[in-house]
């Protein structure tokens, strides 16, 4: 039987932090290679008045545990924001992948109508499961995942739209485009994206 | 009874192509004020090679208006990418939605098993319905969406993370988030974003 609230969230979540891991590993290794300090590429932004590659890094990491504990009904771990280098972000998206996959498919059955409240110091959210999967938890996940690519991207790092999209789970393809979408990070991109 | 199928994806993509048609309209209007050829903002990139502004719109429209057909069992249609100005963008997002909007959530029942094959002279995708939605048609409409933002953002358009999430359907508000976030599009963002 499906579960469309665990895949949709649990599974596609673990699938792109796993894309953000490879991502980070090619920024960095493109950092050594071009001879630029990691950490201009950590504090980069695509406006003065938007966050830096790290924050976006967290924020994806916060909203992906954040969402997956909350249709789970389980209270979402806090991560400290303390990460200053490439090797502690890929940390932390691993104790992230690692907190997700410690919840069980069956957590998520039944999410769709379940009560999610957000409170905050400055008020509180809430929402049924759909639609906080659809109209919260998707479009911040997508937005920080998005913007750490487009970051690295406007700063010449050598990615494409398949390190994005990464080995999409369930596709079965034949072809030319099966070889351009097996292409392995960091591979040279064949048309723009 | 819930249709998740109906509700991630053609509910899902009429918000935010509502959400785009409002960051252009901002975008359009801030062009105006600044005294900036709309065309200079319409062929804005983040990177050398990546799409423009324009491009990125009609991507999004594609992934859309694609992605709902697919899912229902229908022949995408196909729009010429003719467009040259703000105003033909949104005509163009207008069509988009007109076309979802025609489709009944009845079709979408049990679409998360229908087979999606997605033909092309370079290949073949074929994927469930399920896997199709989160891995293909999720990431790719968010991905230009997204970008949209950050081009426009990038350029100095003054939108904010709440221009991007929109009213989000479904969600309740008290305290003073409940302002900041029925903010109106080109009202000042509070925070980085």
């Amino acid at each position: 039987m499906s579960n469309l609230m665990y895949q949709g969230s649990a599974q596609a979540f673990t699938h792109h932090l796993k894309n953000l891991s490879a991502i980070l590993r090619v920024a960095a290794a493109n950092a050594k290679a071009r001879g630029i300090d990691p950490a201009v590429l950590l504090g980069a932004r695509l406006a003065p008045d938007m966050h830096s590659l790290t924050r976006q890094v967290q924020m994806m990491s916060d909203n992906a545990k954040g969402s997956c504990a909350r249709l789970a009904g389980v209270q979402p771990p806090v991560f400290e924001d303390t990460e200053t280098t490439f090797a502690e972000l890929e940390a932390r998206i691993k104790r992230t992948l690692d907190f997700i996959r410690g919840l069980k498919p069956a957590q998520f059955a039944g999410s769709e109508s379940r009560a999610i409240v957000m409170k905050m110091p400055i008020g509180t959210l809430s929402f049924n499961g759909a639609d906080y999967l659809n109209g919260w938890a998707l479009p911040n996940v997508y937005f920080h995942y998005t913007t750490v690519y487009s970051i690295l991207r406007h700063n010449g790092v050598p990615l494409g739209k398949m390190n994005f999209l990464g080995q999409v789970p369930g596709m079965q393809m034949t072809g030319k485009i099966a070889k351009m979408m097996g292409a392995k990070p960091g591979a040279k991109a064949k048309k723009k994206r």
